[in-house]
């Protein structure tokens, strides 16, 4: 069934209202019709099966069913913080991520990067995101849109870092020694609830000197497996790594 | 260090040489010079440390400096048996697939399936996905590139299924109804050397009756989570999931 994001101002008790570019896509490219159903979520945990009582080309008006309890969400609050990468390539990132159970990403700058954003730039690439981060959340039934969050120097990176749990940083250089044993010692300690701060660098990889500097804000440099990953591919395998252990194997 | 794959015959126990696209690839885009050194696979387990002898744009002589021991390739051999997708996602599954350590890919044409290739469109794409595959092998530093199989039917995917070890499906309607545990039971009892076919529908998914043809023939449904994943973000999964388990967990 569809699923829509609402603000939680248009969903009460009983009802939902739909406005904006979902109300067009509902009326003109599902062609639904009054009495269809269609689920809608608030972002903050309310998900409910609604029925459609009036379609507008900017207004759909439903009536809620019944409320819905589900749980989409990982335990685990990944957030993955991304070296910014060439071309559309983030877009890629944020999509997949979503899918795959990510809380947020956070772009960010390293030496490496070939891509420079400045501040009016960043902000459209994240409102782009943010779109893209919603509709994957709608088409893989997430009761939560990931949060994009403006894109950070590497110094604010090593700040941030501070609030999160835990921190990994995936480092290829561990996977050519052949460190093959903390993710899944990390994944042990983890208990439901947990954040995960994981970064991951540009395509040029990350600098030792930055990897140093990761390890002092306290990231577990951890390999990935033998094989060399792209780095949109590296978000992939932990989001799908943490799953597996998390929502598989419990 | 750039890779090159070579056929055997180009191999002998104390030189490789490099002819084609790749010799051109060392000669005018990474713009090498003799004493420069490569690691050239001949894809059948021998790898070596080579250095460059001599440089034609058709050709390149290297000697070899040294052979190298490495396991990069996965315990468990994975055939990804794909309904045919839409547009270049096949590109981006056999990619992906292949630096995540997929032994071979199989697509497969099934009742939803979109697209259809006749036999002279499934050999030229069969050619492209092959070099697709080559190209992500030597970037990933594989010592093997994974098997681009013509594609089959959906009843000579059931037929071929006898020869793997372990079958799955992975089955979007048992990820709904909260099927979590089988994944992780089946990745338990197998032993290193097994080999495993998992078939993944294409975007529609498999149809119902599909599923019980597949059930029959051995295939286990099983769920990848609670979030619904589009059909080539499945195969990263399943992918990622088999590495940290058998390369990272043990």
């Amino acid at each position: 069934m569809q699923r829509y994001f609402v603000s939680s101002a248009e969903m009460n008790d009983s009802s939902v209202t739909i406005i904006g570019d979902d109300a067009n896509h509902i009326a003109k490219v599902m062609r639904m019709e009054i009495g269809d159903q269609v689920i809608c979520s608030d972002n903050q945990g309310r998900v409910a099966l609604c029925e459609i009582t009036e379609i507008d080309r900017d207004t759909v008006k439903t009536s809620i069913i019944e409320s819905i309890q589900e749980s989409k969400e990982s335990p685990i609050r990944v957030t993955i913080a991304q070296g910014i990468p060439k071309g559309d390539k983030l877009e890629t990132i944020v999509q997949k991520g979503t899918e795959l159970g990510a809380k947020a990403f956070l772009p960010f700058s390293s030496s490496r990067c070939i891509v420079k954003w400045d501040e009016k730039k960043g902000q459209k690439k994240t409102q782009r995101l943010e779109k893209i981060a919603k509709e994957a959340a709608e088409q893989s039934h997430r009761s939560r849109i990931p949060d994009v969050l403006s894109p950070v120097s590497f110094k604010s990176l090593l700040k941030q870092a501070a609030e999160f749990d835990y921190k990994i940083v995936a480092y290829e250089e561990e996977a050519k020694k052949g460190e093959t044993k903390r993710l899944s010692e990390l994944f042990n300690q983890m208990a439901p609830g947990a954040s995960i701060l994981c970064a991951i660098g540009p395509e040029g990889g990350l600098s030792e000197q930055e990897v140093d500097e990761l390890k002092e804000a306290g990231f577990i440099p951890c390999g990935l497996g033998p094989r060399i990953l792209r780095t949109e591919t590296a978000s992939s395998y932990i989001l799908s790594a943490i799953s597996y252990h998390f929502e598989l194997m419990r």
